[in-house]
């Protein structure tokens, strides 16, 4: 996904947002700042806007020397969702079609990212997440290619978020698939990373990997040659997230996108109004979208 | 007054808000926002906010042509409160202390400012000013200058905004001062300029000068000898909004500041929380304030 005009102002919100969390030195905030300016200043036309969000990390790293200022934030998150798990586990059990259940607390999940957004009350967006009328056109082509499929590549997002993901990837194990889980290569923001699935006890369920860099979103450009060939052997891809969809959403699929669509341009990108909750089958073959 | 972090992501803003006035071409609102980025890569320590505002009006007009990009949204809020103007002139006539009251609606059209926020309901605005719990401490060292002052310079600031100066303007007129209004030199952002001050009829009441630049805010450095000469002239000088305190916040005084402190960093030098209403004398020998 291209930057839209309005991911500029974003990004720089994100800047300062990093910045703020590992200094109070309003000078060193602004250097932050100026460079990501430089940056924008020489802006690619083909550039997508998780490649500036991992830059913004970069800026911060060099500028501060803390490589991740959101660790204590994605704790939180993660002892916050954990602390929740017992109720998740519950109204999967308890669902009449469990997928289904598993696959909306996956998306209710999505709504902690601190990226875009700010704090909330987790356990009121899990009760909201239950009300949502979610119209269902992409559900059925999606449980049609999960029938057919064995490997499934699920790709991670937010912490937090990944207890979330951790009912649907039981719920596919249930199933009978293979699944692998895929985190960052490094701090990204507030995305999961390996430090976050062994922290969740996902690594003890699936195989956890990453695609070898700390970019907030998966894009195969980047990503070391192993695991494009995971990526290219999956029988279907679950992507979480905007960051996975702004890296992927030009791939040819078999993918699955859940996320909510938190901002103007990934909304517009998917066809949808900003805040709907997506659940968007993209096949080389068939693209619907449940908005 | 300095650039803050946070003001850095508020230029963004604006640099887009304007540039979507003016073109749906994507690229070249992409283009206003890259070039801003490599101003604010270059930003001196010693910037002052509103010299990025004139730098975006300037960027906006040299790619789009366009030198006036919120003139409609200037001449509706001039629409708008024109309309109310009657009532307004009313409710000063009616109060007990008319010039608290004109004082206190000059504050309520600094509400409306496009620079900061959206749009809103005037009416419910003015409604909402005459019950502000206002702290006077500042009220009396004003009426105390205000009756040894004579010549007094009044710095408008947006257009619409304008039409509720001139009821304060009237009140002074009708206590004997001089009084001269200042406006613009030019577009900057929704500012009132002549135009404006000739379309609400102020120009009739009082003689309407410029600093002799398109700024949106008044700064002395920028500004001609002949207004530097009228300004130091004044027995009092009224600064309506934040523009003019951004590059005024220096000066020794004697100074009035009438605002509401929209953002966190102009409530921060003031000393007040975001959405207080400031009526702040800023004398070379002595300073308060009415948060």
């Amino acid at each position: 996904m291209r930057i839209y005009p309005e991911c500029i102002v974003c990004l720089f919100r994100l800047a300062l947002r990093t910045s703020e969390l590992v200094t109070a030195d309003e000078r060193l905030q602004r250097e932050i700042l100026k460079q990501l300016a430089g940056e924008i200043a020489e802006l690619p036309e083909a550039a997508v806007p998780i490649e500036l969000g991992r830059r913004i990390q970069e800026l911060v790293h060099e500028l501060t020397g803390v490589a991740d200022p959101y660790r204590e934030i994605k704790r939180r998150y993660n002892d916050l969702a954990l602390g929740l798990y017992p109720r998740l586990q519950e109204l999967v059990t308890a669902a009449d079609d469990p997928l289904l259940m598993a696959i909306r607390l996956a998306i209710a999940g999505n709504v902690i990212d601190f990226a875009v957004g700010t704090e909330f009350d987790l356990g009121q967006a899990v009760a909201e997440s239950l009300e949502w009328e979610l119209s269902l056109s992409d559900y059925e082509p999606f449980r049609e290619r999960l029938a057919a499929a064995n490997e499934i590549l699920y790709l991670g997002d937010n912490a937090g978020e990944i207890v979330f993901d951790k009912l649907l990837v039981e719920e596919l194990l249930r199933r009978g698939k293979r699944v692998t889980y895929v985190v960052r290569g490094g701090p990204a923001i507030n995305d999961a990373t390996l430090e976050d699935a062994h922290y969740v006890g996902l690594d003890k369920a699936v195989e956890v990997i990453t695609p070898g860099v700390a970019l907030p979103g998966v894009m195969l450009r980047y990503a070391s040659p192993e695991f494009i060939a995971r990526f290219r052997a999956a029988d279907l891809v679950i992507s979480k997230g905007q960051g996975n969809f702004e890296g992927l959403s030009d791939e040819p699929g078999p993918l699955l996108f859940l996320l909510k669509a938190k901002c103007t341009p990934i909304a517009h990108e998917l066809g949808v109004e900003p805040g709907a909750l997506v659940l968007r089958v993209a096949l080389a073959f068939e693209l619907g979208r449940i908005g």
